[in-house]
């Protein structure tokens, strides 16, 4: 069989197969991507948990609370990235898309769906970031106005595959219907 | 022993000896961090290697073609993060920098230093990211010339802690002369 990586088609198949994966299996790579922001003092990174991943329309999405600096962060600046990297296959995925901060009643639904555990990650005393003294100071206050889902539609999708041969960059973009090219490492 | 992760001095000294591991060993947690920048369209993420790590004054360094995104997008606003997920420790860290773009003869040394194989990811031909039409269609061109180093001059450290007994987040600060302080997760 043909090595999908090969072919521009192959590669953003496997793309999705991989989202879809991190959105559904715990212990994928996919799971935990790095999302990207534009802070006020340059560039921000953290690990987030991808929720969903739908490839028609593109679009990925995970859950945060309100008062976090992400949110603030892609309420100024929408544009932000994903990267996820696949150590098995060797490909880095580095998603491009503008986010959306979905609260309240849009997003009741899924508020009501998530365990009590799950729950306790939104809306705890004081809000995420502010100094405490110690780390126990913190309570948990599950609260559904603190939960908000961070909706990316997909822009550009670049991928970069480590092979041993030579690596392989690829970039899709949305405007061009995804069709995408192959680009140099 | 107690959990050096219960205190900010340990917390600290953890990250750096963890720094120090990505440095020197091939298969550290800290081997590839994610560098994130600011791009023309919002925040930009990708994996790089970490070279350099040093407590006293604390700074990083990794290697970059100086016609890659990445060092254009540093020239344009130094400010920029990494970030490393060390899984058994279950700790996130992430690194706040302003970033000095090295190249020419205060790198040649190195230059020198880097073995052949290492030498053919700067200088390809067509540039990082150029259109081409076949993967295979680049041509390694090992040149020193387009060899640079990122040096990041360290402001912040933020580390997340996800402990089974709750969450702890900690945040150092070069201005703070890294004395750190709890924050809620």
């Amino acid at each position: 069989m043909t090595d999908p990586l090969t072919t521009l088609s192959g590669t953003l198949d496997t793309v999705w197969t991989l989202l879809a994966r991190g959105a559904t299996d715990r212990d994928a790579p996919a799971r935990h991507p790095v999302l990207a922001t534009s802070g006020r003092d340059g560039a921000e990174a953290r690990m987030v948990v991808l929720r969903e991943a739908r490839r028609d329309p593109p679009r990925v999405e995970i859950f945060a609370d309100r008062r976090s600096a992400k949110v603030s962060e892609l309420s100024a600046e929408p544009r932000a990235s994903l990267l996820v990297w696949d150590p098995a296959l060797r490909l880095q995925v580095r998603l491009r898309a503008r986010f959306q901060v979905l609260a309240g009643e849009a997003v009741a639904p899924l508020w009501q769906a998530l365990p009590g555990a799950a729950r306790a990650l939104y809306g705890g005393r004081p809000a995420p970031g502010a100094p405490i003294p110690e780390p126990g100071d913190h309570i948990a206050d599950p609260a559904a106005h603190a939960f908000c889902v961070l909706r990316g539609v997909l822009a550009e999708i670049e991928t970069l595959h480590l092979a041993t041969l030579g690596h392989r960059r690829a970039l899709f973009r949305a405007t061009d219907d995804w069709q995408g090219g192959w680009c140099a490492p």
